[in-house]
């Protein structure tokens, strides 16, 4: 089938090539005329036969409302957009509300897989009406990896980008949990072997999984991790899921802690502990170290 | 090479197993006459050939004190005692210098595998001085998976149980963050479909793991768990990794979190909150639910 | 001086006395014409000389933001409203500028104090410009407390009901602090008297505080709040705090542990335990409870 | 009456003057001569008419051992140690057994108040039988605050150092409470005036405290706090307060995240980010901060 496809960036560029090797026709269009197939927006809808399908992989935020706000225009009744960015799941609803006033589907789709995903395939969590889906279905099956999993129908408009997020505040408290072991093994003196410990967890416990697999590939690059900087960014989606779990009353206190563990590595000096350092020199003269 | 092996419950019984399928000889003790091959651990000492290894498996605290007290007596110097159960790394210390007396070796191995360790191998991480481990390393081998991993020497006499310890902290903390993922895609109206999106991570994701696919497996009995109550023991070995980190002052939010939401499911009201509500009531004349 | 005041609950009536028997004339509006001084909006309005200082203090949300349109009809440039009820920070600006275009000022005022405020006075912390708040400072200094404390002037629109806000979180984790203490104490056999340990830290101890006056209350009513259910409703406002902190990247653990604490307390039954239950039952046939 | 007090530090001296300004006798022991009233234990214990009552106040651990085992061997049936000290509650059951095989009873005591205490009293929690402690009440009377609070008799032996813990661990959440909340404030462009909003909070507020009155004084000397590091260290009561939970199975997660907070404020870069960095760099090719 064809699909267009909007935003040719690392993870656009590699989603272009597994899609074509699956045997799909795809027309890519990207602000940087040296990636894109096609001159604008307006040239990549001509060049694709109704009901046509457009997936849009710009940034979250206002990138991707200007892009769907010129499909709107350009698009016609039966065609569907996909939103396959790290929108926040809030936002697809408008998006469908507002293509749907001009006959236009929707589905967001959240995608997994990073650098690997070329190779590996993608894993796909989509939300939207069975219709609509069903017209992306070949995409989905070219991206997806082989085999039974991968990739879901999540649900409603916003299901998908909804599940993607939750993957990621799970990673969050998965990678935490591995670094508070690691810490901990290096902190005590008769432990002498943690890299080849970590390594060992691999095959036959409980915790072996493929970050894992990652983390000991890691340790094999940097035996102590003394190359790096214990900070730690983060993409939006753990405080979506902590923000998320709020309107609903749902505690999640290790995915919290390590979203906030993350906010704390940023921060050179804490504010909140200066307070605390303040309040014991107030009460029992407590040295306090001065800068 | 030749084993005697005391404790032949359902991880000790299925380990001999293991152990005489790889061609070894396991002499067995339990105090229950129908499981074991021998009548005594004076008998099992006199059935072995020097110098023995003798791998002991039975409940941590007093039974495996008891054990280590018998032993020695019976064994002689260049014997080596195996404390494969779950004992407190803190007792391996004690253990190792009670034996070291009588010039008796020890290795403490911690143990993974549950009731899939016959069929896959177990998990091993033990720790001692490179003597003592050469002596039992034949054992190792025939319990432990097949393939590069699944044992380690993590360090000196205690880095067994540590190692072992640390990884059930991370269990805990990985089981958390599935289990907070779960529970907020299941509070969310517009996601329909939970169960399969569990079942697409297993693939192409970085939060694929044999914990989430055992998670499948759990939903594909009871899809929303609707037959279990929301009710967690815990091992001891969550409690002691937290102690542990106290002890070397590193922070382990995450799976301090989980130990404390397993410690929160086993109460049928929460003390705690009835001083929330309490205060409540004193400030707000904020209703509060009356038993 | 003259004020308008819409909204005449418990909480609205008792702050009109307070204001009246500091010799200000209020006029007063309540959708309850038992309770209402005038028969609507435009007769309060035209009932106050220019210019009006008007008081919201309805539910926020929907009612405040009806009672602000409304408002800005009615009143003319020079005017002032000021929102004091517990709005979210967010809503302040919108307001403000929604004022602004008919030449209207605003003023956002968390007040704190609930049923003690009559007598003892209000806690108010208020944000917006310097000639906004000179217009309603006579009201400000009846209501606050005697003394030269509790009354600030924030920062710009927004600053009042923000401190407010996390005046209310840290509130939650005080509340917290005593309830985990006294969960504690109550736990051990030794301490026999944990209702006059309470009364004991009221002098001379580091958390003496108005807070622990009120827990010893509660107890003197009920020893171990045993005619307590230990469930806890949230109003909204420690909610906010956290989601103020992680939009702006600070870590909150204890209050955010407080919130959470909360929610957990309104579960019958723990979704995410059943999760943990089902995972440790997979993998090692732990015993679960089944319903 | 006449109490011997072993222990002159900045505590102890100010103790004795305390106690001597109520008309009691106070012979004092210290290691350094230029503080000391006696020039030995014995000679202490010899100045004192039986039944003795002798005090000991110093460091927890191998001091206090020492010294209890010293005085088993001076004093006499009948006699009372009372141990003032910061002894892990679980030491008071081996001191008391210890004594009473000499027929010496034995008291422990937590003591609130820190620089404040002479002035204004010290907060005394105390655990033995009645016998024991009626011996040393007058002493008690000497040493609480003036007024109805102050001391409490907590429970047996043990439970006064314990409820001390305990008031160290609610010390611990409520100071991370307001530094949280003054870390947000500061965090926020609108709001401007944190110093006085917090010292507002000193009358009429749910969370007016002494703790609170403490902060607004150390604002009031540095405003942004920009002299302090923020570097918190913990006395180890905090510790024993979260070991005491997990040992009874009761969550605390606030006192526990003030705790973990501290731990962190001392780490100049965090091992456990270091692994959430590597782990981001192996998955996303996320930028890393190298150092």
């Amino acid at each position: 089938m064809q699909l267009g496809l909007i935003g040719l960036g690392k993870m656009g560029g590699n989603m272009r090539e597994r899609i074509r090797r699956a045997g799909h026709t795809v027309v890519g269009y990207d602000r940087d005329p040296a990636l894109s197939d096609v001159g604008s927006l307006k040239e990549l809808v001509g060049s694709l036969a109704a009901p046509r399908v457009v997936w849009v992989m710009v940034p979250a935020g206002g990138p991707t409302q200007s892009t769907v706000d010129e499909l709107a225009e350009l698009l016609e009744p039966g065609d569907v957009v996909v939103d396959g960015g790290n929108s926040r799941w809030t936002d697809d609803e408008k998006h469908a509300a507002e293509l749907a006033t001009k006959g236009i589907g929707f589905v967001d789709c959240g995608v997994s897989g990073g650098v690997w995903g070329l190779q590996n395939g993608y894993a796909l969590m989509y939300g939207g009406s069975d219709a609509d889906i069903a017209k992306v279905q070949p995409i989905f099956e070219a991206l997806k990896p082989e085999g039974d999993f991968g990739s879901v129908h999540a649900g409603k408009v916003g299901a998908g980008h909804f599940a993607k997020m939750v993957h990621n505040g799970i990673e969050y408290a998965m990678m935490q949990a591995y670094a508070e072991g690691w810490e901990l093994l290096e902190a005590v003196d008769s432990v002498e072997n943690v890299r080849e410990i970590f390594r060992s967890w691999k095959e036959g416990t409980v915790i072996r999984s493929w970050l894992l697999d990652l983390a000991v590939d890691a340790l094999d690059k940097d035996q102590h991790l003394g190359k790096l900087k214990g900070y730690a960014a983060d993409s939006g989606e753990g405080r979506w899921t902590v923000e998320a779990a709020i309107d609903h009353a749902v505690p999640l206190p290790a995915i919290t802690a390590s979203l906030f563990a993350r906010f704390s590595s940023r921060q050179d000096d804490s504010p909140q502990m200066k307070m605390i350092a303040a309040l014991r020199n107030e009460f029992g003269g407590h040295a306090v170290e001065s800068k």
